[in-house]
């Protein structure tokens, strides 16, 4: 089958226009224009088949994913999502109708919540199914959220439960069905709350490789350390019934939630509470001079290593 | 090995800082500025080992090559590149620091002449060598040349020879080394002649796939056909000794030249040799009303099937 004829008749109209964009799928490149006042926000991620997702995860949920991880690390900088480019690795089993129609509504499905357009990309045939997705966004001059700026005495915050598409990833590993699957294959970027932390959040990242790693990028990046009450960290209550060195593997060691971690002054904190009712943000921590990540539970310390996810 | 060290060991300064870049690599997403009045062109193009380029192929190759690629998708519209992100799928025998050093070397070698900038992008571990690459460029508002817009009458010009890489490629799938090597792995993006183009070609397109199918991107988009004379396509004196039908197949059905095709009015033509006449373009035909590729050899037509490069 052809690449062309694929792309045409599945992504050509997956996503809705957008009205930044000139020119879309179809020429050598897309044309866009930024608006008035903004500043250009891009990311790139790369999924492949049995490494950041099961092989038996279905095609719907590949391509929600795949986009939702990138839109993820948009509103990780506080930014609008705009477009994104999609490329494709196809092996020959897949390259049908039915993988790609189900694949293509999964991209719609990521999109179409945030008006994101897919404005080009390239499919191309491989022994191994993988998808790389560079998303590009908007954010206006000078407000983006970075992982440096958290400050001493900043209070550390998460957007939602943590540890729950890990808790799910080992259920399927084990061959098990899982409650929380929706948590591994449709995570939700965290869009709307990322841009209602402008001017709020010191310092912000997602949670892609695990809470520990996560934070701990915040940490280096802004000179801090912090500390954690492990027991104000929400999680869902399946997670609860587990002995407690397994739920603190998957809530600080698993990853794949894409919820947001930032810090905040108390001054702030407070401020974003007051102006935005709706949008629930959790305190788990704060940030302190004294370098490294202290773990607290019941008012004590305690140790676990902090791993992350690493993909070799 | 983590895929943080080997990020930063090798591509964190791989390419020089460009003065619209806000925030580089080692965040969630770059932050760039446009400049004023222009707007931004993005393309996204894979190559994966053993289908984009054979598996012999030097890590130095492989890393200039993803770019290139991508950087004449931008050439190709007229644009001026800027940055690039780099999805970078890696099998473990191959995440060291051999590779990746000739690798990261490649990608600079790529991008210095034109000052594009590595700013963001994703390494992870599988089996097969995949490279994902978004190339981000800028064009002063309304100027890009897309593929329609071609007019009968208007002259069709390439930007060099043509069939070289494929010739190339035959050489080495026998198991010959071949004294074409340099434009199957280090193809020139026509980035200059793309920007001079401004203004003056009705219609563009780079030759990835073959002549006869990329001409014929440029003739469907713009409701054209074409009369080509095969005795005017420039290409190399090796490929004039061959039987005329497989020159003609390296020509019109090879892929992987990376020039330019582009059609322009006999008046923007002399204009264009008159303003830039250190810029060389070779008329190779004319657009036509009547629809279809009608190809020409000693004012005789011939037939030869365009097949293009088919990915699947």
């Amino acid at each position: 089958m052809s690449e062309f004829s694929l792309i045409y008749r599945h992504f050509g109209s997956a996503t809705p226009p957008h009205a930044n964009t000139i020119l879309g799928i179809g020429d050598d490149c897309a044309i866009s224009q930024l608006p008035k006042g903004n500043e250009l926000v891009s990311c790139l991620d790369t999924l492949v088949a049995g490494r950041h997702f099961p092989h038996m995860t279905s095609p719907h949920a590949i391509g929600y994913k795949s986009v939702a991880v990138n839109l993820s690390d948009l509103a990780a900088m506080g930014a609008t999502p705009y477009a994104i480019l999609m490329g494709i690795s196809l092996p020959d089993h897949l390259a049908n109708d039915a993988f790609c129609h189900d694949f293509a509504q999964g991209i719609k499905a990521a999109c179409q919540p945030f008006g994101v357009e897919l404005i080009g990309g390239d499919t191309t045939g491989s022994d191994i199914l993988a998808l790389t997705v560079t998303a590009l966004g908007f954010i206006p001059q000078g407000q983006a959220i970075r992982r440096q700026g958290a400050k001493s005495g900043d209070l550390i915050c998460v957007s939602g439960k943590i540890g729950l598409a890990s808790f799910a990833l080992s259920d399927i590993l084990k061959g098990n069905d899982t409650p929380l699957r929706s948590a591994l294959d449709y995570p939700t970027p965290q869009v709307l709350l990322g841009q209602a932390l402008r001017g709020y959040a010191s310092a912000m990242i997602d949670i892609s490789d695990g809470l520990g790693q996560d934070l701990g990028h915040i940490l280096s990046a802004s000179g801090v350390g912090a500390r954690l009450d492990l027991d104000q960290i929400p999680t869902d209550a399946l997670l609860h019934e587990l002995p407690n060195q397994s739920k603190w593997q998957h809530i600080l060691n698993g990853g794949d939630d894409y919820q947001l971690c930032f810090t905040l002054s108390p001054d702030r904190f407070m401020a974003f509470q007051r102006d935005f009712p709706d949008l629930a943000i959790y305190p788990i921590g704060k940030i302190i001079d004294a370098q490294g990540l202290t773990l607290m539970h019941h008012d004590e310390p305690v140790e676990i290593p902090i791993k992350g996810w690493q993909h070799f």
